[in-house]
């Protein structure tokens, strides 16, 4: 087994972007003390985080990753990060992670309360082991989000295209499903749109078109999902960025959760009642999800 | 200037409420590293917290601010805290804080991920100088908080009543009302009532009635505006909690928005119309809330 570790960055680059702060980091070691009782990121959940996956130390889809951590950060009128000072720190964790399925997580926080700069770190741990689900799928419940389509467009100071670190709505959305019985859940927004899981991208199959929802519904722009859709095209499916009805998810042939670790899990099940499900198909898209992408 | 520091809390007490967990915290310096990067406060936002306002020494409503920490908990399905220990790290605190104003945190995570417990701990600093806003007031601004009144009950996984940790909708509506050139903000649900303010209450008067909005809309019940009311009542006005629509508040005679730190601000205008103030009545709010309140 990896060890689990981080690269505290410091000093974090703010702004100007300097090549000579590519290396500017620290190892310590994931259980030990690293951060202090004033970080923003542990008081009010004040920053912006994304979840990449390893596989045998080769770091997946590192550039959508950062590109989307740039894209939360603006959000959060957050200071653009140092791309290049974070895909070092990652190349650098990859590297040291060995063989098999693992997880590096960028965490950029607003910093200490009143202190100057941001605090950023990245963390590398071994992957939980999700074979099972991945053959098996999840059974879903349905849970309304509480806000409806337009709401991220009327209202941006809700952050809901951003990836933060203030996730405890996500967690009780995964109690929840687990206290009905399921593994996991959707997120119907108010008025009855489909948007997403708490940690992953919904993707559902009618005959050969696959939909997901548009991420302009203030959803994230799952990358996992972005690598299967240029998978499915490039063998000929049709893949398309739909406003999806939650009517519409009994419809569907096939539907699958995906995300950058966990990858795609069929789901069999959606409040209690079973989907199809392509076991041969699902099968494939986890074998090109385990390849090496960039 | 009294010092930044922290009492670690070791064991957290489990549901237990053992009596003699009640003095087991270790005093941190609040800038030392004390919190792993696994922290699930710190990855997720995931735990809750309250704010407790120190005046010469004297922590005000300790009772209720842990009565609200034992809420917040049970609605994130968190333990129940042992009411006893934390209590005392409090009282400890306050010994060491010195005269003048102080703000002592209390945070329990849902501790580090895949860990046996919960986190816990308790911070205390001197307080910003608010002499100036209690006296000149706030000027807020309207801000969209996505949600209908009817969202709490029917999403509790949306956590409406908890104080968590995930605050970065909170900071981004304060920074989207700086941008606006105001001071705070006030939320509206998305159906037109008026909600709370990012880090407080509001309360307005109409004629001797003074009016908050009713907790069961999912917003936090303030600790700082029930014992206000208390005060209200006994000098003989009439205090209530009500659904109030948004087109209410330019109608009201006068409004504050209220916290445990900050106390009672008066607001002086509302999306940029002026609203009347008294400032002899703001100014005997403000001695009552400085006054030693348990």
């Amino acid at each position: 087994m990896t060890g689990r570790f981080a690269f505290m960055i410091d000093p974090v680059d703010i702004e100007e972007q300097r090549s000579d702060y590519a290396d500017t980091f620290t190892q310590v070691d994931a259980a030990a003390p690293a951060l202090s009782v004033g970080e923003l990121s542990t008081q009010r959940g004040d920053g912006v985080f994304e979840s990449i996956g390893v596989v045998d130390g080769h770091a997946q889809e590192v550039v959508p990753h950062l590109e989307r951590l740039a894209h939360s950060a603006r959000l959060c009128d957050l200071p653009a990060p140092n791309l290049a000072q974070w895909h070092q720190a990652i190349d650098e964790a990859a590297a040291q992670l060995g063989s098999g399925e693992s997880v590096i997580k960028l965490i950029l926080s607003r910093g200490v309360e009143h202190g100057p700069t941001p605090t950023a770190w990245v963390t590398a741990a071994p992957a939980p082991d999700f074979s099972a689900v991945r053959e098996n799928g999840v059974r879903v419940v349905t849970l309304d989000r509480g806000y409806d389509l337009g709401a991220a467009e009327r209202a941006p100071w809700l952050l809901l295209g951003a990836k933060t670190l203030s996730y405890a709505v996500n967690m009780a959305a995964l109690r929840e499903a687990h206290r009905r019985g399921a593994d996991d859940a959707i997120f119907l927004s108010s008025d009855g749109f489909v948007l997403e899981a708490p940690t992953a991208s919904l993707i559902l199959r009618f005959g050969d078109r696959f939909v997901t929802p548009a991420p302009n519904g203030g959803i994230l722009h799952g990358t996992t999902q972005l690598s299967m859709y240029e998978h499915l095209a490039a063998q000929g499916f049709e893949t398309a960025y739909d406003r999806i009805p939650a009517a519409d998810l009994p419809r569907a042939d096939a539907a699958w959760l995906v995300s950058s670790v966990r990858l795609a899990a069929a789901i069999t099940a959606i409040d209690g009642v079973s989907l199809p499900v392509d076991p041969s198909l699902t099968a494939d898209l986890n074998r090109y999800l385990l390849s090496p992408r960039d």
